[in-house]
C-alpha cells in the first residue's frame, strides 16, 4: 500500500491517474475478425470460436433444451430472486412519463421515450460466471420494453455455458442466448451473422479484447453502453467509520483483478493506519489472495487535511464506487459532482449494489463518471420529440422562424413558413 | 427525383441505405493534429488556425470588449427571444426528480442526476452563421447547471466572429468564447491548451473533419453527443397532405447540402406526383437552388401499398426529421419506433423544430435514431445512483448477497458482508 499524507494540490493529477492501456496493437486484431465476420458470417464465428475458446460447437445458439434444463440450487435461486425483485423496483421507479409544454399558444412539443428495438448483452466466461450482470442488463431492458435481448458469452471447452448464466438469462426474459465470445462476439452482435442478429446497442463488461472491439464497433453504426476500464472503489472515512468494514470493502475491490482501482480518502491518520492493519490481516484468509494482494501493492491510502480538500480530491478522481462513511455526511453528499454510485454509512458494502440492493452495477470506470451515467432505465430507451402546430400556432411562432432562418442564409427554411402563413391570410 | 413505385420489402435496405463516408484519410489527420496539441498547446492551435482559416491571431479568446459590444437588429433579437423562451420551457420541463425507493425493509436506493462540469459547444463557420444551434445547446447546458460553458467557432479572414453567434453565446450564459475551428477546436477541447479549457463533452455539429475529429476524441477519455451524418428529412404524406407545404418541407431540407437525405413516402399516387410537380416549381425561385437540385436529384418518391408498409419501412429507416401528415395520425404516432423528431400535420413544418418550437435539433442522423436520442437536459447531466442501508437493511438482505458472491467466486465480496452480519449478531 502506498501512503500519501498531505498531496499538493498540483500533484493530485498525477496521484490519481489511471494506469493508461495500450491498445492499438489488438486494434489491428478487432478490425481482421470484425472484416471476416462481416464476410463470412457465422463461418467465421466457428472458426475464432475454435481457435479462441479450444471448442467446435455444432450450434451457435443454446437449444430450447438446455434453455429449459438449466438447473441451479434451490438457494442460489431464492437469492437471485430477491435480487431481481430489488433491482426490478428500482429501475422500474425510473419510468418517466410523456413531458408535454405547449411552448407558445398552438404550439405543442412533447417529449416520449421508446425502447431501442434490438439490445446485445455480453457476459464474459472464465472461471466465474458473471451471472449477476445479467440481471442489471436484462431486467432493466425488458422493463424499457426492448423486442429483442440476445446475450452472448463464450462456452467452455466441452461447448457448455454455466446453468447459473442459462437460468438467470431465461428467468430475465433473455430472447436468445449464443455460445460465442471475446472479440468475435462483439463482431457477430454488430454485424449479425445466419444465426446472431445484428443489434443497436451493446451492454456489458469484458477483457481488453472486448473493451476494445466494442470501442471499434461504435465505427460501424452499433452504440454502447459505456467505454470500459478496470474496477475502481474509492472510500472515504473518518472515525466514525468501522476499519474491518473498510479493511473488507477495499478488499472486495482488489479481488477483482490486479489492476483493480482501490483507493481510501481520510482526515484521520488514525484511521488510516487502522485500515492498513486490518487490510493485512483480512488478506491472509481469501482464497483470491494472489490478485488480491497485487491490488493491494498499488493501492493509494490518501491523508488529506480538511473535509473539502476530501470532496475536491474525490470529485477529481470521479470514482465508480464511492464510499462514504462520515460524519458530515449530508454536506458531502451534497458535493457529489462525480462519482458512479456511491454508498453511505457502514451497514452499506460495495457488495450489496453489486448484487442485490437495486441499483446497477454497470459503472463509468477511469474518470468517466465526470459525463457518463451508470447503466439505467433510459440506457434502453431513445427520447423522441413531437411537435404538433395549429394554423393559430404558426401564425403566433411564424414570423420569428423567418427571421431567424433569412438570418443563417437559409431561404427554403423560410419559404415553408410563408407559404403557410400566406396559405392562411386568403 | 427517383420515383419508387411498390418496392419489395427485401429491396428496402439497398433502397434506404445512406451513402458511406470514407474517413481513413482524415483520421491521419486528425491523429496528428491531435498529437501537436497534445505538445504544444496554442502555438499549435494558432498554426492550424492559420493554415485553414488563413488568420493570425493575437487572442484565441473573443475579448470582453467583443462580448459586450456584438450588435444585431432588434428585429433578430427579438426573433431569438421567442426561440429562447420556448426552447427554455420545453428544455426545463424535461427536468426530473430524485427517484428513491425502499427496495426491501432498511435498502434505501436514488437516482440523482447531477450536472456534467464542464462542457465544449462547437458552432461550424462557414457563409451562415448557424446561431440557432448555440440556443439548442448552451441552453440546456445553463438548465442543466453545467458550471463551465465555452464556446468555439471558427473565425472569418479578418479574425473576426459573426456577431449574431457572440450575441446569442452571451445571451445564452455561454462562459467563454474561442475563435478556433475545425479539427484544431476539438483537440483543444479534448487535451486543453493554456488558454482553452479541458472539458468533458462536446457538442455540436460540423464538416466531415469535424465529425471525424470528435469520433477520434471519444479515444482520448471525452465524450460526443452522438455522431454525425448528413442531414435527413422523411416526409409521409397521404391526400390530407397539401402539396406545396411538403414540397417546400422537402426543398428545406435539400438546401442544407448536396449531401442531405430527402424522402417521401406515401400510399398516394396523386400526392407524390402533385408533390414532384410541386418541387419542382418552388425550387426555380430559391436563392440556393444550385445545392438544392443536387439534393433533390437524389430525392426518394416511394410508393407504398399500404399504411403498415409505410410505417414498417419509416422505422427501418429512422428518420432524423419526420413530417406526419395523415388523417390516420394518431395510429402512425403509435407505432414510431425511430426518430429523431416528429413534426404532426399541414402546419407544422421542419423548421419550425429547427429554430423556435421549444424541441431540440441537434438530433440523430445516419439511422442512429434506433439508439440514440437527440440532445436534451439529460444529455448535460448523469445521474448518479446513492444507497444506503441500516443494520436491520444489511440482516435483510445479507444473506442473498453472500449467496451470490459464492456462487460467483468472490470471497472478499462475500466478507464484506458476513463481517458486517458478525457484527450484530453480537
Amino acid at each position: 500500500m502506498k501512503k500519501i499524507k498531505y498531496p499538493k494540490r498540483e500533484n493530485w493529477s498525477s496521484l490519481l491517474k489511471r494506469p493508461t492501456q495500450e491498445v492499438s496493437d489488438i486494434e489491428q486484431t478487432v478490425l481482421e475478425i470484425f472484416n471476416d465476420i462481416k464476410l463470412t458470417g457465422n463461418t467465421a464465428v466457428h472458426k475464432y470460436t475454435k481457435r479462441f475458446d479450444g471448442v467446435q460447437l455444432d450450434d451457435l445458439m443454446v437449444s430450447e433444451k438446455e434453455f429449459n434444463e438449466a438447473e441451479i440450487s434451490e438457494e442460489l435461486k431464492k437469492a437471485i430472486q430477491v435480487a431481481k425483485g430489488n433491482i426490478e423496483r428500482f429501475h422500474n421507479a425510473q419510468k418517466t412519463e410523456k413531458v408535454m409544454v405547449e411552448t407558445m399558444e398552438g404550439v405543442v412539443c412533447w417529449q416520449e421515450k421508446r425502447p431501442i428495438q434490438k439490445v446485445g448483452l455480453y457476459i464474459p466466461g472464465g472461471t466465474a460466471p458473471l451471472f449477476s450482470t445479467i440481471l442489471m442488463l436484462a431486467i432493466p431492458a425488458r422493463l424499457a420494453g426492448c423486442k429483442e435481448i440476445i446475450l452472448c458469452t463464450p462456452p467452455d471447452k466441452n461447448g457448455i455455458i454455466n446453468p447459473a448464466i442459462v437460468y438467470t438469462a431465461k428467468l430475465c426474459g433473455v430472447s436468445q442466448v449464443f455460445k460465442v465470445g471475446g472479440i468475435q462476439a462483439i463482431g457477430a452482435m454488430t454485424f449479425g451473422t445466419e444465426t446472431i442478429p445484428k443489434v443497436s446497442k451493446i451492454f456489458g463488461p469484458g477483457n481488453q479484447f472486448v473493451t476494445v472491439a466494442k470501442q471499434i464497433a461504435t465505427k460501424f453504426g452499433v452504440a454502447i453502453d459505456m467505454p470500459a476500464g478496470p474496477s475502481e472503489l474509492l472510500v472515504y472515512a473518518d472515525d466514525s467509520a468501522n476499519a474491518a468494514f473498510v479493511a473488507s470493502d477495499l478488499l472486495s475491490q482488489a479481488e477483482h483483478g490486479a489492476d483493480s482501482q482501490v483507493i481510501l480518502v481520510t482526515i484521520s491518520e488514525k484511521m488510516m493506519v487502522a485500515t492498513e492493519t486490518e487490510i493485512l490481516k483480512q488478506l491472509e484468509k481469501l482464497p483470491r489472495k494472489e490478485i488480491a494482494t497485487k491490488a493491494i501493492e498499488k493501492s493509494k491510502l490518501i491523508l488529506v487535511e480538511t473535509e473539502d480538500e476530501a470532496i475536491d480530491l474525490i470529485n477529481e478522481y470521479a470514482p465508480e464506487h464511492y464510499i462514504l462513511v462520515s460524519e458530515n455526511e449530508g454536506y458531502f453528499l451534497e458535493c457529489v459532482e462525480n462519482a458512479g454510485s456511491v454508498f453511505i454509512g457502514n451497514y452499506t458494502p460495495e457488495s450489496a449494489g453489486d448484487y442485490a440492493s437495486g441499483t446497477n452495477h454497470t459503472l463509468p470506470t477511469n474518470g468517466y463518471a465526470k459525463q457518463y451515467s451508470g447503466v439505467n432505465l433510459d440506457s434502453f430507451l431513445k427520447a423522441i420529440t413531437f411537435q404538433k402546430i395549429s394554423k393559430k400556432g404558426i401564425q403566433n411562432i411564424g414570423n420569428s422562424i423567418e427571421i431567424i432562418a433569412e438570418a443563417e442564409g437559409l431561404q427554403a427554411h423560410k419559404n415553408a413558413v410563408t407559404l403557410r402563413l400566406k396559405s392562411l391570410k386568403k
